[in-house]
């Protein structure tokens, strides 16, 4: 077999570029290790910037999510007590943010690949990527017990933070840069009404707290808890009371409790893997990079990476490398900003273990002029919306 | 004798008290344990926000300064070699900062103090202040081998980081929050023209520089320097050198050189003492804090402090202790914001030894992101010009 892009993963980020070099023209295969019911099970992000919702659009699949999705004007930030609207449209020219879910949004982008007859491999077992130091890289999967081998010009690897596309350059080759965060944010998603039509961002002296929805009747809600929690130890109640408590009355006296449908502990972290070219394979997604949730920037993040793989490629089957040669550099220097920003807002919300009071003041008082200040806000609401982009 | 309020201190903060209170009608009298000579030979800042040159005319000495001091539209960051201009005026709704020497306005100060009759009494030694949890204060000083007493309503520190103001509050009573940079700023001043009309704040490799003056014929440079460095081993030639080794061509080819006025060494630091209220004893400016000079906001927020403390005196003669009960928590909600900035912009400027990997690139994305968005220099426009008074 032979295609001129084999995509790694088939979740958002591979979804996505498949849909934008099919509607190019371009042969593109996707491997994916897991099932399709196993990838629409995994509950991810769920508020869409622009940019993603613009991809959509070119993508040809966002009849649904402007049908379905919630656009908010603004979000709430309860600081000890007190709301502060951060009114997103206002700030940013209006510019607004869509709640979606991402299991929603990979639906859909099955749905088209596989009305379009496009090829995605399920359950492709011990894939492994080769040669992508040279002019002829290849895949390689087992499936059924037989070992397939599929050649292409380009390998995209969309294959997330465990992939085997980042594992399999050479370590000389690659930078990593992390941090880790002391929290992991526990998060609820039940079927109840949201608390309230715009997500409240929660700093509270017994840590972080995010009202946040997937449409006006799924809420999904995330409590800061130190790493040694276990979610065995927190009953749908003790999640409800604990919530309560880090709220304000407002929201206390409309939050509709429920059973909930999922309850999962995730850690924070922040990684970038630089470069994100090798040779002729392109690391896109989580892949590359991960960013703590709280500014809503991984699946952005992801669009906005193959946004920019996928224009290089079809400018490089237009006949121009320059889109590809430049790829690593315009990714990576977006990524770092959003890095900048989630890190950022993550350390303003959260309530740290050892912060030492000096910094702990400092921080109060950076919240005090971000809140206070329109130049603040505004450096707020134009991260948040997703900054637009640069060449 | 007896005087409604004792100033402890004849710097800058002190002098402005002084003039504001005697505008007033109230009768203040000023201890230093300087001589006039000794209070002007120090070199300190030379950047007035607009609330301090407002400060000077509201007391009635700001005739000199606007005729000499040089007002300034905006400053240049030099990054990486890359100048950005920050359009201090164009960001901010026409705000200015002013370049006057803090030595030409304490000279302005003493001088009209001289004129106005009003008592200052230097070489104060063995100062004391005593009673200021009663209703009955008095400091006491030895002059000319005798000890005095004065018996008063109020109190002012205005004595600096190491004065005896501070010192004299119980321990029980403070709360001291501090931060101490890894590193000094090797300052030089000579008589040589400026190097630029506005100020240069260099990020570099080899670390900080700041080209800045005093006037169109007096240049002050800094140098970022390990704390281990010593005075003695700096040549006049060899900080020329370096110097000019952390700007840019263009910045090399106008540099004027000359021999020094005076080269010195001084440690970064934030401080704050809180409360800046203890009965009727204040605080005000490095009495209560300092802030590393990156953001020229030391002079700054001494003005602002005494600002709020005179009027809130001037309240008190006239029938409300309103202004009295709030200067502290006024005070400081400005002054950690200024902290904050301060820190913020000597971290973004800096080099620190130990910054770990991530941390470095997250900082570049920041210094990309505030120098590319119209929000993100405002915020450094407004707070270098000095945010407006909030109540």
């Amino acid at each position: 077999m032979k295609v001129q892009v084999a995509i790694i993963g088939a979740g958002p980020s591979g979804l996505i570029l498949g849909q934008l070099l099919a509607k190019a023209g371009i042969d593109a295969v996707i491997l994916e290790r897991h099932t399709p019911d196993y990838v629409l099970g995994r509950i991810r992000a769920g508020v869409l910037e622009q940019v993603c919702i613009d991809l959509m659009d070119e993508a040809g699949i966002g009849e649904r999510m402007h049908r379905e999705g919630l656009l908010h004007d603004g979000i709430e930030l309860l600081v000890e007590g007190k709301r502060h609207r951060i009114d997103l449209a206002g700030l940013t020219g209006g510019k607004q943010v869509m709640v979606y879910g991402q299991t929603e949004l990979t639906r859909d982008l099955m749905e088209a690949r596989k009305a379009a007859g496009l090829t995605t491999i399920y359950e492709a077992q011990e894939v492994a990527v080769s040669g992508f130091d040279s002019d002829h890289p290849w895949v390689s999967y087992v499936k059924d017990g037989n070992r397939h081998t599929i050649a292409c010009d380009f390998i995209a690897g969309c294959d997330g933070f465990h992939g085997v596309c980042r594992a399999s350059v050479p370590k000389s080759a690659i930078n990593l840069f992390e941090r880790v965060f002391p929290f992991g944010w526990l998060g609820l998603l039940s079927d109840t009404k949201p608390v309230c039509d715009e997500l409240i961002y929660a700093r509270h002296a017994k840590g972080f707290a995010l009202c946040s929805m997937r449409s006006r009747t799924r809420s999904r809600y995330y409590l800061q808890v130190p790493l040694s929690e276990k979610v065995e130890d927190w009953s749908d109640q003790r999640f409800w009371d604990e919530l309560a408590s880090r709220l304000d009355d407002e929201a206390r006296q409309s939050l509709v409790t429920g059973p909930s449908l999922e309850k999962s502990i995730a850690p924070l972290r922040s990684f970038v893997a630089e470069p994100m070219r090798f040779g002729r394979l392109f690391l896109a997604g989580d892949a590359a990079h991960i960013v703590p949730p709280t500014g809503a920037k991984g699946l952005n993040l992801a669009a906005s990476d193959v946004r920019t793989l996928g224009h290089a490629l079809i400018e490089y089957y237009g006949g121009s490398s320059d889109g590809i040669d430049r790829y690593s550099e315009r990714a990576l220097r977006r990524v770092w900003k959003a890095e900048r920003f989630s890190w950022w807002m993550t350390n303003l919300l959260h309530v740290f273990p050892d912060t030492p009071p000096f910094e702990s003041r400092a921080l109060k008082a950076e919240l005090d002029y971000v809140l206070h200040s329109h130049a603040g806000r505004t450096t707020l609401a134009e991260n948040y919306v997703g900054l637009p982009f640069e060449d």
